[in-house]
């Protein structure tokens, strides 16, 4: 099977860097099938790339390789790190970008980046995902062996995520997300009892009513809460852009009122 | 030969879509080879994809597998389907989608995607893209029959387009489309006598004069006519954007005056 | 090896262009990895084009075919051509887009793209992209011999750019480009005994002192200048944008004084 090599960064496509490092894997593992997931991450913005990975890397087959690179301290003293997790593995600065991922798959190991052979020759200090990254995902990618990047890490660096808060009857939690269509992704997961228990759910003085199964549930323009296709609770409008339509951004409270 | 599946949607690549979408084509059918043709479609704009379909299909070779999403109804009540034309396979929602490649190639056959195979164990009501046209690309690309992803139909939904009107002497069509450089395709296709026979251009006030072959065929800021690489008439600004300029934007009327 | 092809060009991804370019490429060589570098140039910029080819080409395997499109001047006079640099090759239109690759890698040979088997069987004057450069690139990934496309050049065409002017104690060069951080890189490159000799950066009227390694040698928020990965003078601010904080913008002087 030909090794899959993903890439996801805030680096954009139209500076040289995307393009750059897509070269040193290539350069690195020529038979790599690399592939872009985005480069449209929110400039230093790791949370939002955390929420990306969370949504993306389980969907991936086993021994997929997967560079992310979002990393606002490069060439300072965070450790360059490769992890795997659900069969497949991360590489990327140890920042964080693996909260979310962590919180429903494993840590199966996790390596420093640290042998020569997993880097480039030269390093510059401002552009790892080029000259480390690329290259150690390339190695991984091409067969060599993951416990010889480097010494092994007990634990990564997480986020400090606030949890959504659980009192009798209800759920408070925040919009973590707002998507290209306006939809409004929570910090909320629900399971099947509670989902079959929502009475309301209230976000920015708006009441949306119980759980709807899709957009298409309601009149055109009108409010809705749903479960997104990753597992947490939505909030969107029909046809129309929530985020505009109801004054909600990502920040805000979401109460969740059960039975 | 490495089986060859791309991708267009209104997803942009911000979110997370576009990737979980990719990861499942690629979970169910590894060695395909999975490109991008968009993801920037106008969120909900069916005709957009439309046009962008007819204008990408047609210059791929045989056996490509297409999935295309663009899916306002998702979840609701339109088709998941299979097509088959030009000796490929299209995948998405049944709403218009082929509308415009329809028109210049022959349907060779269509399927609702019902079999089990060819959906993911577990279908989230609000995307398809990942659950169902994905992993149904997938199963064509990587050898499936056709004929198993469900009953065959025998037509899909097709939008409802105004053709150019001809009239002795003249032709009225519309700008269908403004793209990066602000040149302004048109809905009208000429045939080669049509061409010849072409004295003035006319839209928005402006007379375009017979049409050119190409654009330094007029000095740089000067406006033009000619026949797109489409196929479809377009007026355009050497080096400079015809829609800004000439103050032309999509619906409004073109006239062509033949001789 | 699967043979490998990259795209370049203005297109962006919202129209068709870039998609249709990347079947022609496939439809004449379907075994290719095609794959995006970007399609974001800033419309008809060749300059633009030549610093993005500048950085990444060179980080490609030896053998990869690169397609460059930025062309204003389509279907006119300006030749199509293929050349051969680092052991790989970029086909496009003869326009300057090498000129900075040309600077730092000999040319290997050049070709214009004469021979039929090199373009499709009918060419639009307005779309070469499609029609010539990606065909021809097909041609050579699938192993087409270079010395078949056509004539030989001796020279291609070059941009006039003015290099940074060195007088005792001091270099005058310019910003050349405003990244997607707000860095901004000059076209001022130091050699090894230079770069231990700055004692200042200076630029719109700030003075950033000798050179730094990383961004984070300085405190959040604050200016400085290093050399950035591609081996040319940057001026940054840490976790900033530099080119909003210290209003500085492609074509401003920059001021290196040396010891």
């Amino acid at each position: 099977m030909q090794p899959l090599v993903t890439l996801t960064s805030d680096f954009g496509t139209r500076d040289p860097y995307a393009a750059a490092m897509k070269g040193a894997v290539l350069a690195a593992c020529p038979q790599a099938n690399v592939t872009d997931l985005t480069h449209e991450i929110a400039p230093h913005d790791v949370l939002e790339a955390a929420l990306f990975l969370a949504a993306t890397v389980p969907y991936f087959p086993p021994g997929t390789v997967h560079v992310a690179v979002v990393d606002p301290g490069v060439g300072g003293e965070r450790l360059a790190v490769a992890a795997r997790l659900a069969g497949q593995y991360v590489v990327g600065p140890d920042n964080g970008l693996l909260t979310l991922l962590l919180r429903r798959h494993r840590l199966e190991g996790a390596r420093a980046i640290e042998a020569p052979a997993f880097r480039r020759a030269t390093v510059a200090p401002t552009f790892h995902g080029r000259d480390i990254f690329g290259p150690a995902a390339a190695r991984l990618a091409c067969g060599a062996a993951f416990e010889d990047a480097g010494r092994a890490l007990a634990r990564l660096v997480m986020l400090d995520l606030p949890d959504p808060i659980s009192a009798p009857g209800r759920l408070l939690g925040a919009v973590v997300h707002s998507d290209r269509f306006g939809n409004l992704t929570t910090n909320i997961s629900l399971d099947d009892r509670q989902q079959a228990a929502v009475r309301d759910v209230r976000a920015a003085g708006h009441s949306l009513g119980g759980l709807r199964r899709t957009y298409g549930d309601v009149a055109p323009g009108e409010a809705l809460a749903l479960t997104g296709s990753a597992g947490f609770l939505e909030v969107a409008v029909n046809l129309g852009r929530a985020n505009e339509l109801l004054s909600i951004a990502v920040g805000d409270t979401v109460e969740v009122l059960l039975r």
